[in-house]
């Protein structure tokens, strides 16, 4: 790696590397955990904190930076954060204002967590058009009523012409675990273990089954047609929203062990993310995958995978089998989640992620190498 | 405003204006509160919480957006943003990396908070070195260490060529609060009384002193000297350092009001906002204000203002003045407030900002308009 390249922002393999190297830096021991370890640092976490041996600071980090989950845990608090350089910043369904706020809110939800307040730090081009940022800021505000959270901090940068493309929106959040989580643990604990009261990636067993909780692909090429001006029959929009109140409907069925936003890679890189992280296989189907017929069309059309497109209002959970039809009928009440489907489920029987095609072969799902339609988000 | 300009980004009146537009809306109310309200508030803020009337959430919002101050603060947690966007990307004394954490950390303690954890979201455009990259990541890395602090979550984009100016840093900080704040409050309180117990902007009375923590203007001044590749004789580095160690000494001694850090805006925007949001005046003696003849020399060279430049590793405060000479020696105990000073006091005997000169006179210290060094955090 002699430079910064555009894989290495694609969320999948080549982003792992350079992922890898920023841990280098900035975790004390960069090495892998072993089976030891981890099982250790789970007791201290149950037992409520893990504490630090740095400068007599205590610092009860409970999911770090090495878990490479959608956000991290220090006492208690939830945190995570996101840089958005979507292009356009205006699309069919959302635009970089509501991408950030919702983006932020669904981090820290598919941690189990509540959003508590966000921040939003602006880079902007000078001679940006005050009618935009008003448009931005508005549907900013409106992402965050839906959301019912507030932004309560925030920072902004006026940069020449050139030094960045119209804009950049940088949103962080806080959160703290939502009430339901628990409620949710102590249904997933009447049929099996599970060590870290989070939805980790790591969470997953044998049998727990995956489920999507609607259409995937829309946002990438809802995206995709807005910026190369391609129509595609059936108008595509993002499905771009905040998912907090869907995923708190959900935990109070309970039984969920994790869950997971499939952006950047797609279900394709968040599958491979649940079957690393938790050392199981994963099967889908792929009839059960819900695709619109316009975003499949559009997808061939153009050469690329719908399960490697970002997506920006789904998520893909992982649920104890025996809770997996209440699961889903929780997620069905929701309007953001009524085209659910339980996809598949987690076994010993394969590595990686492996999709039943709806021809009745099997085929590998390969963790995405680069984007298919980079700066989505 | 038809359109976002530079003096939008300069920390002076015209950002004010900006501020207000995004206040509009991200506030219910965005009008000043009165005196009354503020009372209602404050009183409800010693009482623990305020709380919220949204959709049955119950927010507990301590410090909000509204009191445009260094960070927020929503149930005991202290939250900040910034993004960086300086040029060049390395300077004398530091660079992006250590600018990124320093300037979060700083914003956590000012509050009187301790920082808790940080994260970090790159935008790095396509081709960036990766030796650079790796000098970033040392050097932020560094800086965490010496601040005692540890980077828990983050997000790396990649943008094609032209779509940043290399890169983008955006660092959040979550705190508590320091648990030398009580102290430090429970001896303002020896002297006087005090709404809200956090080292807010607002919190200045007739009489107190105003100190500086050290040397003022080589930020920027080494900022500029490296963009323009200026030699000046004497080198001038920025002092860009995290202050929280130097600043956890201070309260330990107890008798602080306010605290900012002068960044964009410099000194000279620092004091004008302590003014305005406290409502008194301040009078301010320029023999003792601590410049270095090399950056004075520098500064007139260039016709610009070294209270107007930005610093990333001084703080003023507001201290009881009973108490003003024993902060004093509290902070100089510490490497980075060594060259510290007591500049002046507040007063009601002038409105705004006014500087006693070496000569003699009196001069309005206006708030800046524009940013003489653009682009330098």
């Amino acid at each position: 790696m002699k430079e910064i390249r555009m894989e290495h922002g694609a969320g999948g393999e080549k982003m792992r590397e350079l992922l890898n190297l920023i841990l280098n830096y900035f975790v004390r021991s960069a090495e892998v955990r072993s089976t030891e370890e981890e099982k250790e640092r789970s007791e201290k976490s149950e037992a409520g904190v893990k504490v630090g041996d740095k400068d007599g600071m205590r610092s009860a980090v409970e999911v770090s930076l090495e878990d490479m989950d959608d956000a991290a845990v220090v006492e208690g608090v939830v945190f995570t954060t996101d840089s958005y350089t979507v292009k356009p910043l205006f699309f069919p369904g959302g635009d970089i204002g509501s991408l950030a706020i919702a983006g932020t809110v669904n981090d820290i939800s598919v941690m189990g967590a509540s959003p508590l307040c966000i921040s939003v730090a602006f880079v902007i081009e000078e001679g940006f058009p005050m009618r935009d940022f008003e448009r931005i800021l508005e549907s900013m505000r409106k992402t965050c009523e839906e959301a019912g959270v507030e932004i309560v901090t925030g920072d902004t940068k006026v940069v020449e012409k050139g030094a960045v493309d119209r804009m950049i929106v940088t949103t962080s959040a806080v959160g703290k675990r939502s009430e339901a989580l628990k409620r949710n643990f102590d249904e997933v604990r009447k049929f099996r273990e599970v060590r870290r009261e989070w939805l980790l990636d790591s969470n997953i067993r044998e049998g727990d089954a995956i489920i999507v909780s609607g259409y995937i692909g829309d946002h990438g090429v809802a995206l995709l047609a807005a910026r190369e001006g391609i129509s595609f029959h059936a108008d595509v929009k993002s499905d771009v929203a905040p998912l907090n109140k869907m995923i708190e409907g959900a935990l109070e069925e309970g039984g969920i062990v994790a869950m997971k936003d499939p952006t950047r890679g797609g279900l394709s890189n968040a599958l491979n993310e649940f079957a690393a992280k938790s050392g199981v296989g994963i099967i889908i189907e792929e009839e059960k995958i819900p695709v619109r017929a316009s975003v499949r069309n559009a997808c061939e059309m153009l050469g690329i995978d719908p399960l490697e497109i970002g997506n920006e209002g789904k998520v893909v959970l992982a649920v104890v089998k025996e809770k997996a039809e209440a699961v889903l009928d929780a997620l069905k009440q929701d309007k953001r989640g009524r085209d659910a489907e339980i996809i598949g489920y987690a076994t010993k029987d394969v590595k990686g992620v492996v999709m039943k095609t709806c021809v009745g072969s099997h085929r590998i799902v390969e963790p995405p190498v680069g984007d298919p339609v980079p700066r989505i988000c």
